[in-house]
């Protein structure tokens, strides 16, 4: 199948939240023992996961971290504290075991998968799945990051390898995200995708000076303001101009669980930057994220807000490799175990409220 | 020894946090293969653990779930929406294993153990802990709760638990609650501890209506405003004047947990009460207490305000029971993971920072 068609099918399998199995997680969480709503978003989680996954009570049995790895032409301008070599020797780290991602997924009970989206070097590994097209991103303030059929190709292999880890039980996906670079590409796309000036859209990513971060502002201005870029065009076409090898293979990704009836899980700004993405390729995706957390970049808030996400935690994480998506798979999977495992009151001989409780007027 | 004694003592063996083991656990985060600060809080929780576990690297092989129950007095007044027997109702699920703190806990990989407070009626059931000395409280709008020898057995009966549990094992003390009644007790410490109005302290518990809400205002109002009240008075008397059983035993839970140099999580408004009230009998217990979450109940986040604690969630739960508290329990493990099992950069041959790598000037 051509990518374009796989993306296209992908896209129209994509339904709404299933609302019967909403309105009966609703009901289910009143029966248990415990006041109405007192879990709070909890019981939010769990019912929007029953929608998600079409079935009233569902549980996070195999949850799934997919970690892109790609380079950033836009790197060699100075935009970040870490050289490009450091995105090659992450992947090596996560394929040893020994990154955060690697010890949160444990944590977690999640597995790993390390996906080469585009690094500038290649790697053999076998574990590693590689789904590159070419090595790195042109320079975004200059030329484009891809052309449009490596964006097609990139995001299509993001949808099949969603499709086939859903396939084999993932019941959740988590994206992550390693390049040096990528908070650049991100800005980029946030400030197409909602307007909002590349001054409050940029950030100072893994750390960063002052003079740095003005750099930094200078190559999103730069690259929105190209000639050949469409800041207003549509996801396939906004990520070849100015995005992410990464960002579009997460795209990819994101479409795919959706079409599978699987949740997905963003981790930082990259990954919400390829939400943007997905979201403007297929717009009813939106309804399968979960947003985990708020970063400590400034943009990644306005990308959340503008998917209409709001995130679970805010504790100033700014690493990206999924690790703010792992500690939300703790918190779904403790959501989806409540529905499953607490009492009823009529199990419990537990009185409901006596204000409800009394008899009818 | 005498209650007041135990008391003594263990207030006397809370030290300051460990500033030693503090520097090191900041050092060993700067080793690892991620920039400087990039897990934000979970950073920041693993520093925080080492200083009160006074060493460089920890864990948290056994947490316990400590939930207290007891009733007031004052429920018979239509501050809550639910009937006083509920209390003993759910000391039967929480025994049973149906609870929300149940199954939160094991998620949580978390200990539950079950006390009896102060419960209105006996119990007997081999897995309760009974460290009650009176069934339930008096109606704190017209007398005081306890008497001040009462409110003394049972903080230091708080005490001897946590320590007995702290050497048995247990390296973190959760703390939850359950007592119809106890957001009024809570709200009349908050309000004496902090200065704040009944209005704002005061908040819709479980779920009340407007008309109760304005019952459950006049009551912590009233119970200030008695003649024999003592609003400014220290720790123990507070408790005995308008607190809870459930309170008093939490109280001394904490601080027996910080002179064991174990971390305390505390969870919603009458657990953050027992903190109020233990930092007034000693204020350095404040450095071993998380705050797992803020709740619905608007004057919990006063009460946290003065304690200067920032909660890890902001889930909207208002059910007690140590529920939140199960889900910090789980962000903290994560947390002690990440320096005891991620490589560092040597380890891993990654390139550190760019910037902070140029040769000196």
């Amino acid at each position: 199948m051509e990518a374009r068609d796989e993306i296209t099918a992908a896209v129209d399998a994509v339904r709404l939240p299933d609302e019967a199995s909403r309105a009966a997680a609703r009901a289910r969480q009143l029966t248990l023992t415990k006041p109405a709503g007192a879990l709070g978003r909890l019981e939010d989680l769990a019912v929007w996961c029953a929608g998600v996954r079409r079935e009233p009570m569902t549980s996070l049995r195999r949850p799934v971290i997919v970690v892109a790895a790609a380079d950033h032409g836009v790197a060699a301008g100075g935009v970040s504290a870490y050289p490009t070599e450091v995105t090659v020797q992450m992947v090596h780290n996560f394929l040893a075991g020994g990154a955060a991602i690697n010890v949160l997924a444990a944590q977690a009970g999640a597995e790993v998968r390390v996906v080469d989206a585009g690094v500038a070097s290649d790697i053999a590994h076998p574990r590693l799945h590689v789904a590159k097209v070419r090595r790195g991103t042109g320079d975004i303030t200059r030329s484009p990051a891809m052309s449009r059929e490596d964006a097609e190709v990139l995001i299509a292999r993001g949808v099949a390898f969603a499709r086939r880890e859903c396939a084999e039980g993932a019941n959740a996906i988590a994206l992550g995200d390693m390049g040096i670079g990528n908070t650049t590409a991100a800005a980029a796309i946030t400030s197409a995708r909602t307007g909002s000036a590349p001054a409050v859209t940029v950030g100072r990513g893994t750390g960063i000076d002052d003079a740095h971060f003005a750099l930094k502002v200078d190559a999103v201005a730069r690259a929105l303001g190209r000639d050949d870029a469409d800041p207003g065009g549509a996801g396939i076409a906004l990520v070849a101009s100015i995005g992410g090898c990464e960002i579009a293979f997460l795209a990819g990704v994101a479409i795919g669980a959706a079409a599978s009836s699987v949740p997905v899980v963003l981790d930082g700004y990259p990954t919400t930057a390829a939400a943007l993405v997905a979201v403007a390729i297929c717009p009813a995706s939106v309804e399968y994220m979960l947003a985990a957390h708020t970063s400590a970049e400034p943009g990644h808030r306005i990308a959340l807000e503008h998917l209409g996400l709001r995130p679970l935690l805010d504790f100033g994480m700014r690493l990206g490799e999924g690790s703010g998506a792992a500690l939300a798979l703790m918190l779904l999977a403790a959501a989806l175990r409540i529905p499953r495992e607490m009492a009823t009151f009529e199990q419990a001989g537990v009185a409901t409220s006596a204000i409800e409780t009394q008899p009818e007027q």
